[in-house]
């Protein structure tokens, strides 16, 4: 037999996988609940229907230019829908002052989703013996695109003591001069936070200390409730240059039209390299189809405003629902309430759970009994909690309650107590 | 200012790095004619019309499944679909014998172009010190793909005087113990060359004998004229297995849809290593959209036979269009009448032209004072050469031929005597 590259059995072992050996567990007379991937595009009916810009496609392939070869930073009008997009909300906070930052269209390369984004900035950054700081619990495609541009993964903790922030003290104490980045997930995936200004600030003070970029995963941008605002990392771009990276994906609910963003926010031009280093990969790699980057202007304007906030607030609804869910589940515990993104993390009493070891077990005996797929913490860094994906009508949200509660009772230690 | 992994500034420079240098040098006084990249949708009045397909998109987005994620290896119907368009031409050879060999969905990747299948394959393949065979002239995203892959890159040279055939007893000297692969791309860009079935029998016997793949990059498959009939490499999987490259970009003329496929073409079963390290991947690579997948069962039917009789036909006309003009020119020299592809191979006789020491000069002065566009052999690895796309209205052909012959007549030193 022919063989290949070995390393690559070496690459963390990615969700997708993970989830589709979960899938093939499923109890057959139940109808799986998804509470694993993060495709708000699985439940149709918890938007009522498609978002509004659906036709924007419609017009984008109407044009035989769609069937041509994009620039390989991307179409320049979908570039500047992008910069637009950020700079509206960005502004630069500087102590008392706050002045307006504008990125422009050439900071923006258009990628085949935020996964080739997150590829492509590891790769760009990477160096011999470089280490990046990751976020834990996190999403699993960091450790996957370390493992394959050769960089190591050093873990800061998010902590649910701090409503899943992280302590600054750990962050510099990890680093060292082969610090490359600090990757920041915000709104965060897996643990429904969103940071405060305050402490973006801490972790750019940081960035600046150590001359490092922050990589700023806002795939979640925007997506946050419970009268929580969203602060772009950007905000500090002035302490510490920032790579942003973005996509429909989420807020515009089609993960399907692998459209996504790289974005430069280098107010002190400390990124010259990177950005040379990001049209070099760029001109070698593949972006995403023209028809979908035509329809990227549309899909961004403001006449979209109404259907992000009904969105917003089916998501707090999502959230409060499951929230209390998982309050009546004894061995099941979720210190807060989630504020933004579209998962929380939950823990899990394992020592009270008969047949159950961990997370794992957890997540297979659940799909085995009940189908309700979860994602097992302990591929996110985490173990002994899951993550659950709340993108679903509140109504499926409480089936998939009452189907945890039933699996945890009849599982439980001393379940006559309960 | 803040660092990056130095070795991209190693990586082989890219064509669209190249043509897009180039372009900024026209004489704004003439409307540019790209004979540069190969854009089949550069000129749409060269097809009269978009191809008939062009709506299966629109009923592909009408479906909002097409919003989602698509399973990590591509839509079951869309991987189906190009397992039978390619089982449709493939037969053994297996001396004279000839099997029905059939590739299944489950051999078939969907990726983001066939730029993203090469990467994929490269970096499958890599190994510490491995090499790989590569053609040459070739296609300089071979180059950039080892390059970041760490693959060693060994050229095979492409004789004009052998019709672009290669030289068995050159190929396997230039193989050991660490040749990886061996690249056939056929029908050949950048020669326009289309193999014999002896000829491609003659590679895939080197193959068996290294015990090593061949990656045959068919991207312009069925894209042949003359009298030619396109064979595929996998003809002789029996002999060594075979990764098979395509898209829809050329022979279906839509680029910027960025689907292609890569297919393990493997009846004796030795690719088992790279066929799971292939999951690997596409489970943490993201692929081509899902509206566009969703298309392809319309896009490959049989349905369009008449559309690539057409393109065909075109191709053959513009071919020896485009031959018959370069006759006229006496500095410029191609050997053969090409066969298939989009693409011929010119050498330039820089000797006799003042002012021009290379085809990099000839490219720019071509470019400065003409406007007519063309690839330098030389990031080809052909020096003194120049690639020549043809995929244009045989009008416009014989306007970029008439401009070329002026400038060879400013340029060639005893001009009196043409």
């Amino acid at each position: 037999m022919i063989g290949c590259n070995t390393q690559l059995w070496e690459v963390k072992s990615s969700l997708r996988g993970v989830m589709a050996e979960l899938q093939a567990l499923s109890n057959t007379e139940k109808t799986v609940i998804s509470l694993g991937t993060g495709d708000p595009t699985a439940y149709p009916q918890f938007l009522g229907g498609r978002p509004p810009f659906i036709d924007s496609l419609s017009s984008a392939f109407a044009s035989s230019l769609t069937d041509s070869y994009a620039p390989s930073f991307g179409l320049p009008p979908a570039r500047r829908a992008v910069a637009e997009h950020l700079s509206k909300v960005l502004k630069l906070c500087a102590g008392s002052e706050v002045v307006p930052f504008h990125v422009s269209d050439t900071d923006v390369f258009l990628t085949s989703g935020a996964a080739q984004a997150i590829h492509l900035v590891l790769t760009i950054l990477s160096s011999a013996g470089g280490n990046i700081l990751l976020p834990r619990p996190g999403f699993p495609l960091y450790d996957s695109a370390c493992d394959l541009a050769g960089v190591r993964r050093r873990y800061y903790d998010l902590l649910p003591s701090r409503r899943w922030e992280a302590d600054p003290t750990q962050i510099r104490s990890l680093a060292d001069d082969r610090t490359l980045a600090i990757v920041v997930i915000n709104p965060n995936n897996p643990s429904g936070a969103n940071f405060s200004a305050h402490h973006l600030f801490q972790i750019a003070e940081i960035a600046r200390d150590l001359n490092i970029p922050i990589i700023a995963d806002e795939v979640y941008g925007g997506m946050v409730f419970g009268g929580a605002s969203f602060v772009p990392m950007a905000s500090f771009a002035h302490l510490a240059p920032v790579i942003t990276i973005g996509s429909l994906s989420k807020r515009w609910m089609v993960p399907g039209w692998r459209l996504g963003w790289l974005v430069i926010c280098d107010p002190q031009g400390n990124l010259q390299r990177v950005r040379e280093a990001t049209e070099i990969l760029m001109n070698v790699y593949s972006g995403p189809a023209s028809v979908i980057q035509a329809a990227v202007p549309t899909v961004l304007s403001d006449a979209n405003e109404k259907f992000h906030e009904n969105v917003v607030m089916l998501l707090e609804l999502s959230a409060d629902t499951l929230f209390r869910g998982l309050e009546k589940i004894e061995v099941l515990r979720c210190y807060y309430r989630p504020q933004g993104s579209m998962f929380m993390m939950v823990e899990v009493d394992t020592t009270r759970l008969l047949g159950i070891e961990s997370d794992m077990d957890f997540a297979k005996e659940l799909m085995k009994e009940e189908s309700i797929l979860v994602v097992p913490g302990s591929i996110l860094g985490l173990k002994n909690w899951v993550r659950l994906f709340f993108g679903l009508p509140a109504g499926l949200l409480n089936d998939a309650c009452d189907r945890m509660r039933s699996f945890c009772k009849r599982r439980m230690i001393n379940a006559w107590q309960v």
